[in-house]
C-alpha cells in the first residue's frame, strides 16, 4: 500500500512513517531543506534523461509540451487549478478527493482504517463488519483525523535566500527555520494550514496554504476482508482484486462542506486504453537526487536497522493478535502498517542492492560531477559537496541509532508517549520568543494542539506491551551501561517501566491531556503523570542528540546537498520534478500491464476473479455480503488494473482522473517493482494499481445498496 | 555464545546451526567439498600474512615453529595426542574436555541447555533451580546428546581424488559422495562415528574416527541467572560476570567411562599472563577463503534473508514467553538460539559491510588472481574458477529461498517435522545400494537413528505456534501461487495445516517413532500419521530444489572452488590453516586486554563485578545461591577473562589450557570484535572470552558446596 504518514517533529519537521506511536523518518538522512538559488549563469538547459511517464510533477509547474507531445493532450491552467482544489490530502500520509458537491471524500480503506479501529469496540469491529452510514445522522466523528485543501501557493524563495544569505552550518539552519517560521506565522489564520515546502533540495521554496478540515467522519467502508483481500501476501503485487476505499466526509461548523465546483465528476466507463491517465496526490517522499553516499548509508547502516526492528515488531504483534479476537482487532492497524512499510523497505532496499541500479546512480553522479569539473567557478563552489556529504555519513552510522531512539522515539513506543512529549515540548517551546523547535513553532502550534486532543480509544495492556517492546530495545541497542539507559531503567527491567508509566497515566484520557494543555507550563512542571515523568527524564537528552545530529550530519548535508542542488538545478532548472515532499503533485501516465519474466500480466481484473482466487481462509476469504451477492454481479466487470503513473507511498487514496477531469479509478497500491521508486523510476515494470471507478459504483449498489451515496455521485 | 550445531542433511550433509526445528545452513555457500591434490610444483611455499595468534590448527599439522618463535614454547606431539583424546565435541555444535578419570566432561551452560530444558518440568524448571547430582545416582540422562571423542586420524586423500579423478559437475560429486560413503562405511562400527573431512576446501581429505558416546548425564549445572548473567544484552561482550559452565558425564554400558589419562588436570591459578594459552575445540564454520562474489551473495542475500526471519522468529518467541512462566520455559532455549545467531549474524554482516574490511578481502583475491595469470599453466587451469563462482552467485539468489523454505526445512519450523522426514527419508534411503542422499548413507544412518529415537519432551501448542509461524513466513517468501504452497495449504490457513499435522501426530512419543523406524519402508508408507503426512507431500519437491541447488549452485562452486583451492594450496600448502570444518582444532593465544575507542578494557574481572553489576531485574540478577554466599566469598577472585586466542561459534565449552595441558579456564564466549572471525581474524580487538580456572573451583566449593565433584578433580 503506497501510504505515507505526515508532519510531527521528529523527522526534523518533514514527513514520517508512522509506526504507530512510533514515529520513523522515511529517510535517516531528510531531504535537505536547503537554500540554493537557481543559477542565472550560462548553463544551458540540458534535459537529463527522464523515462517515459516518469516524474511527480507540481501543479503550478506543469511539463505542458512534453505531455502533449507523448499523449496529444495536456492540462491547461483552468484543469489543474480545479483539480488541485479537488484533491486533498487525507490524515498523516494519504491522499483523496472531492466526489461530490457535499464534501464527500474518496480515499482508500486502508487511509480510514485507523478511524475504523477507532471507532471499533469489541463487540462491534467495523473491520470485519464494513460500516455504511444509512443517514447524516449516522456518518461518524473520526478521531484525530484532518481534510487538508491546497487553496493557495506562493514563491518565497527569495527571502528565505535572503534570510541565510552568507550563514555557515547551524547558524545557517537557524536563520532559515526562523525565516520559514515568519513566513508561516503571517500566512496562518484559524482553519488553515502553512508549510512552507523545500523543493529541488533548496532550489526553490513554496509557501503552501491549506483549508484544514478537522470535523471528518465517516460515511463508508467496506468489510476489511474485501477491501484488503489478499492481506499482506499480494500487497504490491497483481493481479489483485481489492475494494480497497472508503468514503468520509468533511463537516465544517456541524455541516457538511460545500464543495462547491471542486470535485471530480465521475466516469462510470474508466479509463480508455489510449489515453492519458492522471493521478493527483500527496507522493510523501523520494530520495531520487541525494548522492550515492547517502544512498549507502541507507542501503548499509539505515535500511537494514528498520527492517530488523520492524521485523521483530512483526513477529511480536503476530503473536499477540493470536492470543485473543479483541487482541488481534487492537493491534491490526500497527500490524498493516508494520507489514507494509517492511515490504516496502525490503522493496527499495532491494533495489539499492542491484548493481544495475546503484551502479546506474554512481553513473549518474560521476556525470553530474564531471560537469561541475568542468567548469571551473562551479567546480570551485560546488566540487567539495559531495565528499562532504559522505564525510558526514560516517558521524552520521555513529549517531544514528542513539538519535533514533532518543529523539525519533523509536525507544518509546506508545503513543501515549507522544502525547507527554507533544505536551511537554509544547508548553516549553510556547514559552520561547525565538528558537523554537520547528514542530513547535506558532504557525504548527494548532496542529500539535489537535494531535493532543485527539480522542482516539487507548488500551493499556497493549500500550504497555508496545513500550517494553521499545525500552528492551533501546537496551539492546544502547547497551545496559549506557547513562541515559541507566536513568530510565532506574534498576527496574523494561516491562516494569513500562508497566510504571502506563498502569496510572491519565493522558489516556483526552480531557486530561486538555487539562495540561490549558494549564500551559506550569501545569505540566507540577504534573506527577508518570508517562509524563517518563518524557521529562529524557527530554534533556533527546534534544541533546537531536541537536549533535543537526550539526554534524543536518547541518553538512543541507550546505552541501544546497550546492549539489544547486549544480543540478542550474543544469536543468524545472525542466526535471523536485523529489517528493508529501505535498500535492501531478503524474502522467496510462494503462499498461506488463512483462514478469516472461509471462504477460494483463492490466485488468475482474469481479469474477476475485471469487477465482478466494479460498473461505484469511486473507483470501471474501466477506459474506460478496457472497451473498455473487449471483447480481457482473462477474465480467472490471475490478483492479494498474497503469504506468510514477507515485511513492503517500499516494494511498490518490485519485485517478481521465483527460476530462473525471475520476476512472482510486489508486491504492503499486507493483512490486513499483518499491523501488524512492531512489528512480524504472519504466519497464513500474506500476500503479488502482480500483476502477466502475467497480466502484457495481459494488456500492449491488453489495452494499448504498443508494444514498450513489445518488451523490455526478455521473 | 560461540555455539554451533553439527550434522543433519539440510546443508548437505555439513555443519548448520540448529534454530530448533529450524536447521540453518551457516553459509548458503557451504565451503566446498572440492578435490584437489596439492601440487607438487614448482612453487615456492610464499607464507600468507598471518596475524599474530590468528589459526584454527590441524592438531596433526601443527605450526610448531611459528608458536615456538613467539611464544618459546611448541607442544610436543605426545602433548597434542593427549590433547586430542581429552577434548571432545560435545551435542550438536559444542565442544567439551574430559576432566577426571571418570568421564566427567566440562562444558557451558549454554551448551548443555538443551539437556537442561528437556529434564525440567513445569514445576521443577532446572534453568531457575541449578542441578548438582549429589551422587551418582541423581545423575540423570540427557535425551538426545552425546559425546564424540577423535581417536583416530587417517589420510584419504589419494582415494578421494582418484575416485573423482576426470569427472566433471554432477559426476565429480556423486563420484566423491560415493567415495566418501565407503570410506566412511569401511571405518564405522558400533560405538564409533566416521567423517570423511573436507580440509582447505578439497586440498585434503581426512578420515576421523570418533568415539561416540550416547549415554551422557546431567551432573552439575548453575542457575541460568548465572551460567548466562547479563542474559542478551551482554551476550558477545566483555567485562563479563558468567559461570557458564556445566558438567556431564560420559556413560559406557550404564558405568561412567573410564577416561583413563585422556583427561585434562586442574590449574587452580588459571593463566599466567606471559604464557601462552591454547584452545582446543571445534570451531564449526569459517569462511576465510571463499571468494568475493560468495561474501557478496552472503552480505547481500543469505545473510539479510537470515537476520529478517530471526528478528521476526524473536519477536514472536518473545511475546510468546510473556504469555506464562511455563510458556517461558518452552520457548527459552530457541529464543537463546534466535538471539545468540542474530548478534552474530548481525556482526558477520557488519564485517562484510566494513568497506575497509571487504577491501581487504578484495585486495587478497586480486593477489591470489594476479599470481594465477603470472603462472601460464596455472592460469589456464584456474584463472576462469573465480569468474564461474561469481555466475553461481546469480543461480544461487534465484533459487535460495525456495532451497532453504523446502530443502532447509525454513517452512517446517517443528522439531516432530523433522522426525517425520528424518523417517521418510532414512526408511527410503536404506533401501537403495547406491546413489544416497550423503547424511543417509549407511555410514551416517546410525546418528539418524540415535536423532530419530532421542527422547526429549514435545508440547503441541508450542509446536503448533512454530509450524504455523514458519508455514506463514513460506506463503510470504514462495507466494501464495506457488504450486507448493497451494498444495500444502490446499484452501487451509497455515494455523489450519500446522494444527492438523500436530495435533494428533504420534511422533511426539519415542516409541511410536521406534515403531516406525523398525517397521521400515513400507510401514512408513502406510502410515497416515498426519506430520508425516505433510512431511510425504513435500519431500519430491524438497529433492529437486536440493538437485537443482547442488547442480547449479553446489557442483559449479566445489568444481570451481577446487581450482581457487588449488592455486592457494600450491602456494601456501599447510603453512595456512584450513578453514574450520566443525571439528578438532587448536588455537594458540594469550591473555590480553584491548582498547576499546580509547578506553582500556582489562582482561580479568571479578566475582566481586558480578555483586556490582546486578541491579536484582533479568537479564542481571544474581541467583539466591550467590546471594546468599556472597560473604563466603573472595570477591577480588578472577572470574572472567579474555584471551587472545582464535575461535567460533563450535568452540563453545572449549577447554583453555596451559603448557603443561592443565585447565586454566573454559572459553564460553567471544567479544563483539570476534563477530567477524568468519571471515577473517582481527588480532587487534579480536578476543575470546572464559570463565576462569579458580572461579569455577570458588564457586562449586562456596556456592554449590559441590564437594563430591571437587573431588574428583586433580588438582
Amino acid at each position: 500500500m503506497v501510504v505515507s504518514v505526515l508532519s510531527l517533529g521528529a523527522c526534523g519537521g518533514e514527513q514520517y512513517v508512522e509506526i504507530k506511536g512510533t514515529p520513523v523518518c522515511p529517510n535517516a538522512t531528510p531531504n535537505a531543506v536547503v537554500s540554493a538559488t537557481p543559477s542565472a549563469g550560462p548553463q544551458a538547459p540540458v534535459a537529463p534523461v527522464l523515462a517515459a511517464d516518469e516524474g511527480m510533477w507540481l501543479l503550478n509547474d506543469f511539463p505542458t509540451e512534453r505531455v502533449k507531445a507523448q499523449y496529444g493532450f495536456a492540462p491547461d491552467k483552468a484543469w489543474l487549478d480545479h483539480a488541485r482544489l479537488s484533491s486533498v490530502r487525507v490524515g498523516r500520509g494519504c491522499s483523496g478527493s472531492f466526489i461530490s458537491k457535499q464534501g464527500l471524500v474518496m480515499t482508500n480503506h486502508h487511509c480510514a482504517e485507523g478511524c475504523i479501529a477507532n471507532l471499533s469496540t469489541k463487540k462491534k469491529d467495523l473491520n470485519k463488519l464494513g460500516f455504511n452510514a444509512q443517514t447524516d445522522k449516522e456518518e461518524t466523528a473520526c478521531p484525530g483525523m484532518s481534510i487538508d485543501q491546497l487553496v493557495d501557493i506562493t514563491d518565497v524563495t527569495a527571502r528565505i535566500d535572503g534570510a541565510t544569505k552568507g550563514k555557515q552550518d547551524k547558524a545557517f539552519l537557524d536563520a532559515q527555520h526562523a525565516e520559514i517560521q515568519k513566513a508561516e506565522k503571517e500566512c496562518v489564520s484559524p482553519g488553515f494550514r502553512c508549510d512552507v515546502v523545500t523543493l529541488y533540495q533548496g532550489g526553490r521554496y513554496h509557501l503552501y496554504k491549506y483549508r484544514r478540515y478537522d470535523d471528518v467522519r465517516l460515511v463508508f467502508a467496506p468489510e476489511a476482508a474485501i477491501g484488503f483481500f489478499g492481506g499482506d501476501p499480494d500487497n504490491f503485487n497483481f493481479p489483485r482484486f481489492d475494494l480497497d476505499m472508503a468514503l468520509v466526509r468533511a463537516y465544517d461548523n456541524g455541516k457538511p462542506v460545500a464543495t462547491e465546483a471542486n470535485y471530480f465528476a465521475w466516469s462510470k466507463e474508466g479509463p480508455k486504453a489510449s489515453e492519458p491517465t492522471f493521478v493527483t496526490g500527496h507522493p510523501g517522499r523520494t530520495s531520487r537526487t541525494i548522492t550515492t553516499a547517502q544512498l549507502a548509508f541507507l542501503r548499509d547502516i539505515a535500511n537494514p536497522t528498520r527492517l530488523l526492528r520492524w521485523s521483530e515488531m512483526r513477529g511480536m504483534l503476530t503473536r499477540y493478535s493470536a492470543e485473543s479476537p479483541e487482541k488481534a482487532r487492537l493491534a491490526r492497524p500497527d500490524l498493516f502498517r508494520v507489514e507494509n512499510a517492511l515490504k516496502g523497505v525490503k522493496g527499495r532496499e532491494a533495489a539499492l542492492l542491484d548493481p544495475e541500479f546503484f551502479g546506474s546512480k554512481v553513473t549518474e553522479e560521476r556525470s553530474l560531477r564531471a560537469r561541475v569539473d568542468g567548469d571551473p567557478a562551479l567546480k570551485e563552489q560546488v566540487g567539495g559537496a559531495w565528499d562532504a556529504i559522505a564525510a558526514a555519513q560516517k558521524d552520521a552510522q555513529a549517531l544514528y541509532i542513539r538519535h533514533e531512539m532518543l529523539e525519533t522515539g523509536w525507544a518509546f513506543g506508545s503513543d501515549l508517549f507522544d502525547h507527554a512529549r507533544d505536551l511537554l515540548r509544547l508548553t516549553e517551546e510556547e514559552t520561547k520568543a525565538s528558537d523554537r523547535l520547528l514542530e513547535y513553532s506558532a504557525s504548527r502550534a494548532e496542529r500539535v494542539r489537535q494531535r493532543i486532543l485527539s480522542n482516539e480509544p487507548f488500551d493499556r495492556d497493549y500500550e504497555t506491551m508496545k513500550l517494553t517492546a521499545s525500552l528492551t530495545k533501546m537496551v539492546e541497542m544502547l547497551g545496559p551501561d549506557d547513562a541515559v539507559v541507566k536513568k530510565i531503567l532506574a534498576g527496574k527491567s523494561p516491562a516494569e517501566v513500562a508497566q510504571n508509566a502506563i498502569k496510572t497515566t491519565k493522558l489516556v484520557d483526552q480531557k486530561a491531556r486538555k487539562e495540561l494543555l490549558v494549564g500551559g507550563k506550569s501545569a505540566v512542571v507540577a504534573s506527577t503523570d508518570p508517562m509524563l515523568a517518563l518524557a521529562k527524564l529524557v527530554d534533556d537528552d533527546a534534544r541533546a542528540i537531536r541537536k549533535t545530529w543537526e550539526e554534524k550530519v543536518e547541518a553538512v548535508e543541507r550546505k552541501n546537498g544546497e550546492l549539489v542542488a544547486k549544480a543540478r538545478f542550474a543544469a536543468f532548472g524545472t525542466s526535471i520534478y523536485p523529489d517528493a515532499t508529501g505535498t500535492l503533485r501531478v503524474s502522467i501516465g496510462h494503462v499498461e500491464g506488463w512483462m514478469e519474466g516472461d509471462k504477460k500480466v494483463e492490466p485488468f481484473t475482474t469481479f469474477g476473479g476475485a471469487f477465482d482466487r478466494a479460498t473461505g481462509k484469511e486473507p483470501f476469504a471474501l466477506p459474506k455480503s460478496w457472497l451473498d451477492a455473487k449471483s447480481k454481479l457482473d462477474l465480467t466487470a472490471k475490478l483492479n488494473f494498474v497503469t504506468t503513473n510514477d507515485i511513492i507511498g503517500g499516494n494511498s487514496g490518490s485519485p485517478l482522473i481521465d483527460k476530462e477531469g473525471k475520476i476512472i479509478g482510486l489508486i491504492f497500491d503499486g507493483n512490486i517493482h513499483s518499491l523501488g521508486g524512492d531512489y528512480g523510476y524504472e519504466p519497464k515494470n513500474n506500476r500503479s494499481v488502482a480500483v476502477h471507478s466502475g467497480a466502484i459504483l457495481h459494488a456500492l449498489d449491488k453489495v452494499y445498496g448504498a443508494q444514498r451515496i450513489l445518488g451523490e455521485l455526478t455521473r
